[in-house]
């Protein structure tokens, strides 16, 4: 079973946002072995639109549209959508009922005529209803082709591929099982990690197939298997893993699934029952923010202190003058006080600490643009790292953030072996 | 002057990274007036990228692919840009003196057959250097579509945009003005909005093109224009937006382009010369993630107190237990306290705190999940606003955020008349 991704939107042509749905349907499709042939970002253009659905038909199984369903003039999916099955738009009474209820109960807004609209759709579709938004989506089958439209808001395109597309799918198409094992390896480069497993590169039996993912100071691995027999496909996964294990061992530091970094740390602090919280400087809340986005988060993490200035990091998490007069407000010292003062102030088994100078500029402070200091308190010791993460300042704080639950993870993994 | 923009590689079909790379290029060829035609992501597959080839040529004047130049074996662009122009791979004599500089100089090891490959390109193809790395890019014309490839690694692909591809276009090319204005609306929905606006956009000139860009809690209304009197396009766009002030001059908050909520805070707080914390617990220090993520915060931003587990909102910030116990932990009066504490305990000028659940499960808290109390903690007061933000979790954490942030503005902005 083929699927295609289409998003429609002039904002992501011009480069004014990044589309992130495409993504998060694909992972979606993936996981339960729908393949995805092509993702397409289109203009607001009925011809535009229009064109891409010929392509399509008949060339994939389905065809999963995001992006123009608003309520306004500029939203056109739905009146193209119609025109290419040659249908006309009725009102929805179930859809015009939540509208009224979400608008006129929830909101405590009266409901305009731009409002009604949104229940307008297909006579012939199958409508796909909405529960966290008013544009519902709409299912609709061409030949051999479904076409799915959906809002292009990401939480309401996520319920709708969570709870209406996915369990479709799953009940009406027959679909094999597709499995991904990325094997995490750091310290070495790519042609490096290449040459070495040349030869067990060429022994892989023709159904697997590898893929590089470099990036820098690491390189992910990752086989892909497609087919209908679920167990001989972990087998073969499974025996291909211990031989390249055997090869490179030395670097193999973890195996990634679905699980982002956040939900993994979660699963085995729960597991072991201990807490973790963070001292935050120049990451700003972000890896608290990651660490509290996941449901059930309050068992493990407890808070934060973000100390932006240095006289929070004095004031509320004691960082004594002397230290940071005698250091610099980013080095190795003042990082492993702050992991300590707060793992004592907020009564927590680990705590992570950051402070760096994130840029542009170099501000006040004498570090570099792009220097780091991530330190992890353990309920034995304090560790320190430091790191050179360049620019842009969103990446710096972006890597220092994953670099500092990385540390945690790396630790926290020894006592489940 | 039309451009499409290719991604090739199974790694964003599976949905295991975003595409980042496209919504770069497309910006950068949106600022020197390159349209930006159609995006695709593509399958490290020959016969998929030919075809896609196929499809392109004569349709658009220039495709940019980036993606599959690595030295491994599953890296295809390149032997099938040279099939699709049936040329030959020759060594580039500068292209391998720079690989071997990188590989013996700077990375200190001996070159291998791989690292020496990525000197090999089509021999017709104008070679596009790469400085910061060993791929080169790639620049072939056929009849009216020129194909340029690039690496995928971003800072890569980043350096030959801005060093090598718009200096080529900005030179060979006749390309019109492409302008927009970007206006931020907060506090009203986009139906609410585009009712009010109506008549002022039935009478939009045939050349502007007007997009609503919705996200909770805020409008954004794009306005574009395309053509070769630059003057003209401009006074056209000031015209209609002065039009548009008139009717919503209520809810902008500002006009450029990349400004969000955080900037237009940090600007307006700048000037004044104040500054602000946040106390938080159901957003987990995403308001704090939200502030620090701005250039130049520290001269405003002092800290935060993520307290998500009630200790620490006793403890860190000292919240009384009696007023826990009395009003539950979520709760006016705690949001209040929370508000004020952290004021006082970071000396800041203002404070947002936040209590709420964020779900999907009750918890052990009380309050129903969505339930969301926001306080904001001024030089003379402290106000609390209760708000329900359902569900799921994320959309409530991020709602919440922005809120609180939108009290804050609502609050200085006073100051500003």
């Amino acid at each position: 079973m083929k699927a295609a991704i289409v998003t429609i939107g002039d904002e992501i042509l011009i480069g004014q946002i990044v589309d992130t749905n495409s993504g998060f349907i694909a992972k979606s499709l993936d996981r339960i072995g729908v393949e995805v042939f092509e993702m397409l970002s289109i203009s607001d253009s009925r011809e535009h639109i229009l064109n891409t659905f010929l392509k399509l038909q008949n060339t994939v199984d389905i065809v999963i549209i995001t992006g123009g369903l608003g309520p306004t003039k500029d939203d056109i999916t739905k009146k193209t959508f119609c025109d290419y099955f040659e249908d006309e738009l009725v009102v929805d009474t179930v859809v015009l009922a939540h509208v009224t209820e979400l608008i006129e109960g929830f909101y405590k807004r009266a409901i305009t005529q731009i409002n009604k609209d949104q229940a307008l759709v297909p006579s012939k579709c199958t409508v796909l209803h909405n529960q966290v938004g008013t544009a519902p989506g709409l299912w609709m089958k061409k030949e051999n082709t479904v076409f799915v439209s959906l809002p292009g808001v990401p939480f309401e395109m996520k319920y709708l591929i969570e709870n209406e597309i996915i369990p479709k799918v799953v009940r009406d198409y027959h679909r094999p099982y597709i499995i991904h094992k990325t094997i995490l390896t750091y310290g070495r480069g790519e042609s490096a990690v290449a040459e070495q497993i040349e030869e067990w590169e060429n022994n892989l039996p023709e159904f697997i197939k590898l893929a590089y993912l470099p990036a820098p100071g690491r390189v992910r691995l990752r086989l892909s298997v497609k087919g209908t027999d679920k167990q001989l496909l972990e087998k073969s996964i499974e025996e291909n893993v211990a031989s390249l294990t055997k090869i490179i061992g030395d670097i193999i530091v973890g195996f990634e699934d679905d699980e982002t970094l956040e939900v993994i740390l979660g699963q085995i602090l729960t597991r072991q029952n201990k807490t973790i919280s963070t001292a935050e400087s120049c990451t700003g809340g972000t890896i608290a923010q990651l660490l509290s986005s996941i449901p059930g988060a309050s068992s493990y993490f407890k808070g934060s202190v973000v100390a932006y200035s240095t006289e929070v990091k004095q004031n509320v998490l004691g960082v004594s003058k002397n230290l940071i007069e005698e250091h610099s407000v980013v080095s190795a010292e003042v990082a492993k006080a702050m992991a300590l003062n707060v793992k004592t102030l907020l009564k927590t088994d680990y705590a992570i600490a950051t402070t760096g100078n994130a840029g542009p500029s170099k501000g006040d402070a004498s570090a570099e643009v792009g220097t780091v200091y991530i330190a992890l308190a353990t309920p034995n010791e304090v560790m320190v790292e430091k790191f050179d993460f360049g620019q842009p300042r969103e990446k710096v704080i972006d890597r220092a953030s994953v670099k500092g639950l990385e540390m945690l993870l790396k630790e926290i993994s020894k006592k489940e072996l």
